[in-house]
C-alpha cells in the first residue's frame, strides 16, 4: 500500500509516476515530465516489451527500466500510467494496480468504453483514482470539460469529429477531388492512418470515444455496440461536389442526443458514427486536418465548442500529464494521511443518476442519395415511384452535367424521415439493375 | 464554523448555499438549483437589497429571503455565492464570508482581477475555497480548462473574443452595414449592451477577463491596468470592406503572449485588448454574435478552442452551479470530517511558480492604416515619405472608388513592424491638414 508520503525539500508531497508503454505517447509523457519543472512529479519506471531496445539517454539514471508488471506492482510508484492499448493485459494490469493501491491515468479508450464503470467501482473500493482525459479526443480537454465544466448545465446532446484519421482522409479528398483509396494510402504513408485503417475508416475507434463522452456527459450507459458505426469508404469526390451545391461538407460525425418521450422523460438516446452532410456554417464543417472538435449541447448553456488536436504523441501527452496532476492534486490536498478522496473524473460522491436507455441510430433528418447508374429512360420515375410507395417526399434531384452515361452520378434528396424508412426504400432500390454500386446513403445534419 | 457534516437520508453529505444577488444570474443559479435534482445542493438563503421586490414563488418556501449579510454569516451556509459584481461591499464580504469558515463561488471578473491572488490566499488560510469560473466567458469552462484540463502542458499564448456586446455590435456593423453609433443603439434597445457601455466598448471588461486568463493559464501576474485597451468606437463599415479584401474581418481581440527574450526564457508578455484584423479561415474570424472564443497555445499540446455562450443568466449560471458542485465534491470526498481540501481555482499545493513579467502592449505585426482625407495631389507621397522615416515600409495602398474627395477613405497597409514605430509615425500624420479625422491604426494578427 502506497501513498502521498514523501516530501520533497519543500515540504511538498512528491508522486512517483510508472509508466506502461514507452510508444509514441509514452515517450512524450516522459519527455513532458522531465522537461517541466514538476518537482512534485518522479517518473520512477518504464515498463515495455524488449525494454532494452527503448531505452533512450535523456531519462534519468534513476528511472527503472523494465518489462514485468510485479517490479512496477511492488513498488512505491503512486500513479500508474497505461499506454500499452489494447483490452489485454491492459484490463488485467490495471486491476492489480488499483488493487495494488495505486492510481492509474490511461488512454485506452476500448478498455474504458468497455470497463469503465468496473475500472471506477474498483478504484473507488481501494480509495483510489482512475483517470482517462487521453482516451477521447487526446489533448482537448474535452472529458474535464464535459465532468466538471460543464457539471452544473444539463447536457442532452454531444457532437463530434473524434477520428482525426477520418477527418484527415475526408479534408483530402475534399481539397484534392482524389478518389477514397488514395486519399486513404497518402494518410497511411503521413502517419495519419494505421497499416490496418479498419477501426477508423469503420468507425470503431469514435464509437468507443462516443461511448465514452455519453456517460460522462450524458450520464448513459452505452456500450459502444450498442452505437451504430459506419464507413467512410464509399464517399467519393463527387459527394463533395454535390454536397458543396446543397451548402455543405461531409464529415464523420459521431452523434449521442437524448430525446425526450411523450411524458417528457429522456429515455431514447440516439447515438451512432456516420459520414454525414453538415451545414459549412457549423464549426462541425470547418474542422480541418486531424483536428478534432465536440459540441456539447445543454438546457441552460446552450452549445459549448471544445476543439484542438485530437491525437499525436505531445497533445495525448498533455491530456495525461493534466490527469497525473489531477491525481497529484488531490493528494496534495490531504497531506496529512494517506489518500482517501475517492474524486474520479466520472463518478463522485454523489454523480447524476446514470441511465441505461434505449440505443437507436434512427436519426429523423432529411438525407442525401447518391446513385451511380448506367443512364436509361425512366431511371427518375422508378425511383420516384419507390420513395413514394414508402411515404418519402423527394426534396431535389441534382445531376452534374458531362459524365458518362455508363457511370452516371447523381443525386436526390429527401425531406426530412426517419433514416428506417430510407433503409427500407434502399432494400428495394439496390437491387434494380441500372445501379453500378448500391446507392449512397448520407443522413443531411 | 461550518462544514459538511449534514447528511440526506442516502447518507450524502448536504451542503447549503446562500446566494448574494438575486438578479438575471442569480434567479437563474436559482432555478437550475431547483429545477435539477441536486438533492445534496440546498439553497437556503437569497440576499438583495429591496429583497420584497424581489421574491418569488418557485422558490422553496425554507429559503430565507434577506438584505444583511449578517444573517448569512451567521447562517449554517456551505458555500456562498456572490453575484453582485462592483468591487464593494463584494470584497469586503467575501473576505467576511472566508474568515466564517464558508467557501465562496464569484463571477466577479473585476474583484478577482484586481485581487484574485489577496483571496485565493485567505481562502486557503482558512481551508477553504473560492472558484470563479463564471467570471471569464460566462458559460464556457475555459478557467477549468486552462487550469486542469490543459495543466500538462506549458502554456504561453492566450487569444480571445471575451466580450460579447462588442462582437455583437462588430458583426452587425459587418451584416448590415451600419454606422457604429446605429449598431451599439441597436445592441443597447436588445439587452446586449448596457446603457453606459464604456467598460465594453473601451475593452475594460475584456482586459479584466484577460488579466484572469493570463493568471490561470500563463501563471503571469498581471495587474489589468498594465494590460492596453483600445476602443471599438472608430470602427466603421468600410473598415470591413477593406479588411474584406485583404481576406480578414476584424475582431475585439484580447491576446496575451509570453515572449521568450534572446537567453530563452519567457520573461515579456505582450497584453492587450483592441480592435483587430483576423483572417476569416481563423477561429476567431467565425465567432458570431455574442458568442466568446478562446484559444490557448501550448508548447506541446498546439492551439486548443473554447467556444460558446459568453454572457446571458442561464449560461452564466452554468459556470456557477459547475464551481458550486466542485466544491461539494471535495467535500464529498472527506465525508468522515470537516473539509481540508485546499484545491483551489487558480491555486493549489504545488502550483507553477508565478511570474510578474514586464507587460507590453508593442507587438510586431502587419498593421492596417485607415485614412479619411480631403482629397488633393499628393497626400499618398506625404504619407509616404513619413513612413519611410520612421524606417516603414507600406505593403499596399487599397482606395474604395466613387467615394466624395471631401471625405476620401483610403487605405495603406504596411509590412510587419513594431506597433510603436506606428504610433510614432502616427504622431507626425495626425497633425497632417488634409485628414477629416484621426488614422484609423489596427494591427493584423
Amino acid at each position: 500500500m502506497t501513498g502521498p508520503s514523501k516530501r520533497d525539500v519543500n515540504g511538498a508531497v512528491t508522486c512517483n509516476v510508472a509508466l506502461l508503454g514507452f510508444g509514441t505517447v509514452g515517450s512524450s509523457v516522459a519527455r513532458i515530465l522531465c522537461e517541466r519543472s514538476n518537482t512534485h512529479l518522479r517518473l520512477t519506471h518504464v515498463l515495455n516489451r524488449n525494454v532494452a531496445r527503448k531505452k533512450v539517454d535523456w531519462l534519468p539514471s534513476s528511472v527503472r527500466w523494465t518489462e514485468n508488471i510485479d517490479d512496477v506492482l511492488s513498488s512505491d510508484a503512486d500513479i500508474v500510467v497505461e499506454l500499452m492499448g489494447g483490452l489485454q493485459p491492459s484490463e488485467d494490469w490495471i486491476r492489480r494496480v488499483l488493487a495494488a493501491g495505486k492510481s492509474v491515468v490511461t488512454a485506452n479508450k476500448q478498455l474504458i468504453a468497455r470497463c469503465g464503470p468496473e475500472l471506477i467501482g474498483l478504484a473507488r473500493q481501494m480509495n483510489r483514482q482512475i483517470h482517462f482525459g487521453a482516451s477521447v479526443a487526446g489533448g482537448v480537454p474535452v472529458i474535464s470539460g464535459l465532468h466538471e465544466g460543464l457539471a452544473g448545465d444539463d447536457l442532452f446532446k454531444i457532437r463530434g469529429i473524434l477520428n482525426g484519421t477520418c477527418n484527415y482522409i475526408l479534408s483530402q479528398i475534399e481539397a484534392n477531388g482524389m478518389p477514397f483509396a488514395t486519399a486513404l494510402r497518402e494518410a497511411q504513408k503521413l502517419g495519419f492512418a494505421e497499416a490496418d485503417p479498419t477501426e477508423d475508416i469503420e468507425g470503431l475507434d469514435a464509437r468507443a470515444k462516443l461511448a465514452i463522452l455519453a456517460r460522462v456527459g450524458l450520464h448513459c450507459n452505452v456500450r459502444p455496440e450498442s452505437i451504430m458505426a459506419r464507413s467512410i469508404s464509399a464517399i467519393d469526390a463527387i459527394d463533395f461536389e454535390y454536397a458543396n451545391q446543397l451548402g455543405c461538407t461531409i464529415r464523420q460525425i459521431s452523434w449521442a442526443e437524448l430525446k425526450a418521450n411523450a411524458k417528457g422523460n429522456r429515455d431514447e438516446l440516439f447515438a451512432a458514427v456516420q459520414p454525414a452532410l453538415v451545414e459549412l456554417s457549423s464549426p462541425l464543417a470547418r474542422v480541418e486536418g486531424s483536428q478534432n472538435l465536440v459540441v456539447a449541447t445543454g438546457t441552460y448553456g446552450g452549445e459549448t465548442v471544445f476543439g484542438g488536436h485530437g491525437a499525436g504523441g505531445h497533445p495525448t501527452a498533455v491530456a495525461v500529464v493534466s490527469d497525473i496532476l489531477a491525481i497529484a492534486r488531490s493528494q496534495q490536498s490531504a497531506p496529512s494521511r494517506q489518500s482517501t478522496t475517492t474524486t474520479m473524473t466520472t463518478s463522485d460522491a454523489r454523480p447524476p443518476a446514470e441511465k441505461t436507455p434505449a440505443v437507436t441510430a434512427d436519426f429523423t433528418a432529411k438525407h442525401y442519395l447518391r446513385f451511380l447508374v448506367k443512364d436509361r429512360p425512366g431511371i427518375i420515375a422508378t425511383l420516384a415511384t419507390i420513395l413514394s410507395e414508402c411515404g418519402i417526399n423527394i426534396d431535389s434531384v441534382l445531376q452534374k452535367p458531362g459524365c458518362p452515361k455508363s457511370h452516371l452520378p447523381f443525386l436526390i434528396t429527401l425531406e426530412e424521415c426517419k433514416a428506417s424508412l430510407v433503409e427500407h426504400a434502399l432494400k428495394q432500390i439496390n437491387s434494380l439493375d441500372f445501379l453500378v454500386q448500391p446507392c449512397l446513403h448520407l443522413p443531411i445534419l
